[in-house]
C-alpha cells in the first residue's frame, strides 16, 4: 500500500482563496479592510523571509499589511511602545511580532501586552486558556493547519486516537489540545516518553513535532494511518551538487509512505499551511473585534 | 496484592499544616495576614456546605476569611460590580466565587472578571493559558490535589503514562496538563474514546474524573498502577437502613484495590486535598502579589 500523499500547497491555496473572498464580503458590507501589523527586529535572515512572505500573502488577500523593521539593538521598552501603539490603531486588525526575538528582549512581556484580540499568532496566555476551555479565540497557525490537513485527509475526527509527539508551546501543546476539542483521545508524548514507538503505533493520527530529522520511523506508523509530519530539518544533500541542502521532516517519509494511509511530504505539507491560517486569524481577529460573529475557514 | 491505601485526609491535613506554617512567616517577616473572600449565590445547600468548610478551614490556618452571601435574585450586574470592589481591595488575596450561578448569570464574563492575580480557583483563562505555557499561575484545586496524592504514592512521576478520563474544565484537562508539566506522557480520554478499557490498562496512573460511579472496573487496572479517584457519587445504601445513602467514586474500589499499587479510597481521597489547595493558593497569590517568590506548597 501507497499512501494518500495530502496536499499542503494545494490546501493552504484553497484556504487563502476563502480568506480573499471573507475580505472582499467584509468590504463590501462593513466597509472594513482587515490589516496585519508583522514587526520584525533584527536581521535573522530566516525571519526576513518569513516577514516578506507574510506581507505579500497579506496583500494577495485583499488586506492591508504594516511592516515595522526594529534594528537588533532596540530596547524592549521601546518594543513594548510600539505594541501598545498598534493596540490601539483601529486599522490593525492582527500583531504578529516575529520570533525569534534578540536575547535582551523577554519574549513573555512582549507576547502578554499585545492585545489578545489581535494576537493573531494564538500565543498570548489568555488565547491559550480559551483552548483548554473550548471557548473561540485566536488558535496558534501550524497546529490549526495541522488539523485541518488531518481532516481533509480523514474527514471526521472524532474517536480517533491522535498521538502528538512533541509538546512545544508553538506545536505540540496546542495541536493537541486542538485535536481534543474535536473529540480525538490525545496521547501526549515527548523527549521523557517511554518506548515511543510502540505509543505510535497506536496512532490513527500520528503528529510529529520534535525537530529531529527522520525519527519516526516506518515500522512506527500503523497501517492505514494518517501521519501529519510538522518537522522542518535541512541536512546537507550532496547528491544535488558540493555544498547543497534539502528538507526533511521528523518522519522516515520513504519508510513511512509505504505503511501510512495519509502522509504530509516536507516541503508542501504543514509548512504552507502556517501563513494561511495566519490569514484566517486576521479575519477573524477583524470581525470579532467588529462584533461580527466568525465566519468558519 | 492489595492496594496501599492513599490517606488523602493525612496529606491534605500536612498540607494545611504547612500553609498555616507559611501564613505565620508572612505574618512576621511581612506584617501581611492572606485573606480570601468568598461569594455564595442564592441557596444551594451543597455550596451552603462547601462556603461554609473553606471559610473555617481559612480561619484556622490563620487567614482572614470574607464571605459574601447574595441572594439568588442578584444580578449579574450586582455580582460584577462585587467582584470588582474585591479586585480593588488591598486585604483580600484570592477570590473565589462558588459554582454553579443561577442560570440568569453568565458564569465566564463572571470568571472572566476576577483579576487573574487572585483567581485562586485557576478558572480564569489567564491561569489556564499559564498551565499550557508552563508558566507559574494559580492552578486549579481539585487537579492540583490529584498530582499530589500521585507523588504522595510514587515519587517522581516522569515518564510515567497516565491515562486521564474525563476532560471537564474544572478537573480532567488541568488535570491531564500539570501530569505533562510533571513530565508524564499523557492520554486524555472521554466519553468518545473508543475501547477505553485497553486504554486505562496501559496506565501507570490512572485519572477518574467521569462521574460515573464505579465505572471503571478491576481489570481496567494494569497491575501496580497508581489509581486517583476524583469521582464522587451518592447512590443508595439501604445496608444502612431506609433511604440512607452512601459515596462511591468513578472506580470499583472492591475490584481495584485488588489489582492497583496505590489507589485513593471515596470519600477520604481527592476530595479533603481540594479545600487544602485552595489554602495554599490563597498563600501563593498574597505571595505573588507582593513580589514575593511563590513557595513550594
Ligand atoms: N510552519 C511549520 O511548518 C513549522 C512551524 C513551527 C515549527 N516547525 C518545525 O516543527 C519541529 C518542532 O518545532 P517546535 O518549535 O515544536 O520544537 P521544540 O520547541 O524544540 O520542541 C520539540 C519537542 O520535541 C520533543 N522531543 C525532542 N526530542 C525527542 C525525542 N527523542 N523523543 C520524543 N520527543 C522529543 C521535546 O520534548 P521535551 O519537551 O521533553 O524536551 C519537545 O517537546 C521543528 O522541526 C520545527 O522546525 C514547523
Ligand atoms: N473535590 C473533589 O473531589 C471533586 C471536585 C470536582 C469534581 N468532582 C467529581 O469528579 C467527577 C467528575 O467531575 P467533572 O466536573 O469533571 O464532571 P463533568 O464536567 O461532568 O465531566 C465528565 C467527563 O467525563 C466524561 N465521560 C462521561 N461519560 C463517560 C464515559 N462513559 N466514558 C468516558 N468518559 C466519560 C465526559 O466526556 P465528554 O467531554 O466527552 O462528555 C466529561 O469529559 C464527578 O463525580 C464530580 O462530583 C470531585
Amino acid at each position: 500500500m501507497t499512501a494518500t500523499i495530502i496536499d499542503g500547497k494545494a490546501r493552504a491555496a484553497a484556504l487563502r482563496e476563502d480568506v480573499a473572498g471573507e475580505v472582499a464580503t467584509l468590504k463590501r458590507d462593513h466597509d472594513v479592510t482587515p490589516g496585519l501589523a508583522v514587526v520584525l527586529v533584527g536581521e535573522d535572515p530566516a525571519s526576513k523571509v518569513y516577514v516578506a512572505n507574510k506581507a505579500k500573502q497579506t496583500v494577495a488577500a485583499g488586506m492591508v499589511s504594516f511592516e515595522h523593521k526594529l534594528t537588533e539593538e532596540t530596547s524592549e521598552a521601546a518594543l513594548l511602545e510600539l505594541v501598545a501603539h498598534l493596540n490601539a490603531d483601529p486599522d490593525v486588525d492582527g500583531i504578529l511580532v516575529q520570533m525569534p526575538l534578540p536575547r535582551h528582549i523577554d519574549t513573555d512581556r512582549v507576547v502578554e501586552a499585545i492585545d489578545p484580540a489581535k494576537d493573531v499568532d494564538g500565543l498570548h496566555p489568555m488565547n491559550a486558556g480559551k483552548i483548554v476551555l473550548g471557548r473561540p479565540g485566536l488558535v496558534p497557525c501550524t497546529p490549526r493547519g495541522c488539523v485541518i490537513l488531518a481532516k481533509e485527509a480523514i474527514g471526521n475526527l472524532a474517536g480517533k486516537h491522535a498521538v502528538v509527539v512533541g509538546r512545544s508551546i508553538l506545536v505540540g501543546k496546542p495541536v493537541s489540545l486542538l485535536l481534543q476539542n474535536e473529540n480525538c483521545t490525545v496521547s501526549m508524548a515527548h523527549s521523557r516518553t517511554v518506548d515511543l514507538p510502540s505509543l505510535c503505533r497506536q496512532a490513527d493520527i500520528l503528529v510529529a513535532a520534535v525537530g529531529r530529522q527522520e525519527m519516526i520511523r516506518g515500522d512506527w506508523v500503523k497501517p492505514g494511518a494518517c501521519v501529519i509530519d510538522v518537522g522542518i530539518n535541512r541536512i546537507p544533500a550532496p547528491e544535488k551538487g558540493d555544498g547543497k541542502t534539502r528538507l526533511v521532516g521528523d518522519v522516515a517519509f520513504e519508510e513511512a509512505v509505504e505503511v501510512a494511509g495519509a502522509i504530509t511530504p516536507v516541503p508542501g505539507g504543514v509548512g504552507p499551511m502556517t501563513i494561511a491560517c495566519l490569514l484566517a486569524n486576521t479575519v477573524t481577529a477583524a470581525r470579532l473585534r467588529r462584533g461580527l460573529p466568525a465566519v468558519d475557514l
